[in-house]
């Protein structure tokens, strides 16, 4: 069950150029293709109206997307407009089409329905269009999960200490556990914020800024917006420079990460993540360091949330115990189980 | 669901020699053998009586198929006529057999109600028997889709446009989808032929008959025999030399395709084919080179066929339209449906 | 459906050291590992009760198995005795543990009611400590069959004239049909044994005992104990040394084989066995070349009771026809039978 009145991360939009792209994305095989004229991409379901075939199969034509099999072409609304051989074409002849926006980067797709797409409701990122002051590298990882237990992984950053014990997590484990931490339900998520005061900087911040000192304040602030966006800004500043008030100063640490989860099937989906360098930017080298850093990190928490998924297909989640640490969590679960019941709700 | 009172290609005769030969047809797990003594090829429900043990882990003896766990040991007939230490065999002590006839360098088999099974309804293909004329070489492949989407394929030759655009369509499409196209309905399938009259020979042609001309009456002639044959001659004669009455005269480009489609479950089937050269018979080396092309084109069909196939795996049929040119394809689907109406009529 | 009140081997003991096992018994997911002070392994369900994590992807430490995902900790009885930032354990914080005990280097798993969980009912096999008398090597394999059809396999030798034709059943399939079969049921099982008395000892036997002589009185000796325990001896003296009376004299040939089946879903088994030399017990190429032996002709079950598992599970066991040689085996299946009823009675 997924909520589909809402905006999802279909693809990075440099993987949609002269090539189709096919995905499945709440159990519905997708193909991706930019109109050869005005370059705009659109979505349509993946399937050719004659006999089925896949129009991932085919290719860009002059007039649309041509499938692959006996020639049929389809423009980004859908709609045939060419059969080979047959002048007259049958009005049933056409597939479904999903609105698809370009912006941030980001090809953003929308599951439900079509009537309430609002495109003022998609995720801000301005980031992604500063290269400036937020060089940046991204990926797609295809994850065997839910996509809800790998947004859980980022809602409990206890999980640093034991997943990331010989990467980002370090010997930090009480640091992370003990960091205040103030979270704000919102309408369509929440927000938080932990803050790790008057603390020793791991290594990594005194590599990254040579001068930073011996004592930082440091933060990791983490805004989620269903249902699969979760917005990342983490650093430090010298301790006395009063950071809680102004953290976006000179001579800090501080990188941006997004994450967007998109759903598969039930248990698998796309997770779609950029981490931007917000240290030193003239440094492409820093830059490709920290991809690399996260590369390894996101990688253990696939392993881990796959393998949650495997016992809990096997098992179910029965007999399962929050604890303390999964406040954000929990709160988090809570609004998706709101959104989808209003979601149903709205449909019945 | 399958025709079974049919004969459908279970081996191409070579595949069984010594050693036995595992293949499921229609659902059903066979293993098919030559008796040591007559060298006749026979076939067995692939299951010991004994432990259910597939008598395709054992070896022919004298006495008939050893199984390869207990040492049992059956006719092409069926009957255990070998248990060890073990003087009396009783009669529930067998397995099911199919009528299995070798004829044109195929086993044919025969898997609904044996007492049905008429030897004169095997499809007739002498030009395998004649490699003077038709010299030629043959393979299967296995097809991850329902048979009759591998028939449904050759039956809609406009796809040549389309799957086959860097092989054997070439840049004809619409030579292809504009050809004079003659369906002729039969009791078990359908015939049709397409001329492509006073046309431009394709680079094959002329790189295959170096005199044929400037100008040539091409022919594609197509007999599918329900349930799974589709026998093919194709060529191409100078224009002026009356094609159209008689193709069969010498100078010509000419070639003979089989297709055999045998199902081995709901999506997934045996494509037997063989390709015969009739243009320049006393060169192996054009043999060889058809043969070449030959696979590659059909991998290609392969290839779009499976994807179709997991399409409708995951989505079904409805909603899909059919189009001008289905027409040999929907007669197609229409008798197959008659034939499996009246085979359940008859057993009901 | 598995006799669960009973003991399993879970694991060779040498298998837990520092690292963790997981493994599936009896369609559980069960991890094991030793406690870091006392070495005593445990065995528990392998899903953290916080997010239902494998715990078997943590790490042991001082307290007892540590999640990899938040770091909760579990000891050797399933109580939670950490939770990172939480002074409270709720009570309902613990995981499932199984009795588990260490005996000739095996561990031994109780599946089914702690309580009825006697460890004086665990099957001998002191062997296994005598490495002066019977030097020996082990091995597991993953089956993919059902455990009972790999004690079958022990409980109707005729088949190594079929399946060891090439290995240990040598040219001797009637010797081995034509022995003499004396089996003894058991309340948890049957003995049986076979002889071949004033028989050519096969070239094994005289490689391994170069004075063995001409004629040999060589016997089979099984015992097997419900559900999974499968005990061998086998060997061979010189005729007229009254074998049959004392078969532990001096000069002979013999070795004994463990076998232990241990279900891990309804069509796969665990197969742990053991090899020890009783002839050249100085010499530890001798052993090394029966490890290798045997390890190749019990690949060669593997092989054919997965083809056997494969066909039933397509065709189920309707028709199958029971022969003179199944006397063992069928009667340990009726064992199988009774206390699989009598268990379910006793639960009901």
């Amino acid at each position: 069950m997924f909520i589909k009145d809402a905006w999802y991360i279909a693809a990075w939009a440099h993987e949609v150029k002269e090539q189709v792209l096919a995905r499945k994305i709440c159990n519905e095989s997708i193909v991706i293709f930019r109109d050869k004229a005005t370059q705009k991409a659109g979505a349509l379901r993946d399937r050719c109206c004659h006999r089925g075939t896949p129009l991932s199969y085919g290719q860009v034509v002059d007039a649309g997307l041509e499938c692959g099999y006996h020639g049929l072409v389809f423009n980004t609304a859908g709609t045939c407009v060419h059969i080979p051989g047959q002048a007259k074409i049958p009005s049933k002849a056409c597939v479904q089409s999903f609105p698809l926006v370009e912006k941030d980067e980001f090809l953003w797709i929308w599951m439900g329905d079509p009537e309430k797409a609002d495109v003022s409701k998609i995720v801000d990122y301005p980031y992604h269009n500063d290269y400036g002051k937020w060089p940046h590298k991204h990926e797609v990882y295809h994850v065997k999960a839910n996509s809800m237990l790998m947004v859980d992984n980022l809602m409990d950053l206890t999980h640093l200490a034991y997943v990331h014990k010989s990467t980002i997590g370090g010997s930090n484990a009480n640091a992370h556990i003990e960091a205040q931490m103030k979270v704000t339900p919102k309408d369509t998520g929440l927000h938080f914020i932990r803050w790790l005061l008057n603390s020793t900087p791991p290594p990594t911040y005194k590599k990254a800024v040579p001068d930073i000192g011996e004592r930082v304040d440091r933060w990791m602030e983490f805004e989620f917006v269903a249902p699969g966006s979760v917005i990342q800004w983490t650093g430090g500043l010298k301790t006395g420079l009063d950071a809680q008030n102004n953290r976006d100063q000179e001579g800090g640490f501080s990188l941006r990460i997004f994450h967007g989860l998109t759903p598969e099937t039930e248990n698998s989906c796309y997770y779609f993540w950029s981490a931007a360098n917000g240290y030193r930017q003239n440094d492409p080298q820093a830059t490709e360091d920290l991809f690399h850093e996260i590369t390894v990190a996101f990688s253990e928490d696939k392993g881990i949330v796959q393998a949650q998924q495997r016992m809990l297909d096997e098992t179910g989640t029965s007999g399962l115990v929050d604890i303390v640490s999964d406040q954000a969590r929990v709160h988090m679960r809570r609004t998706v189980t709101k959104l989808l019941a209003q979601e149903q709700q709205s449909a019945a």
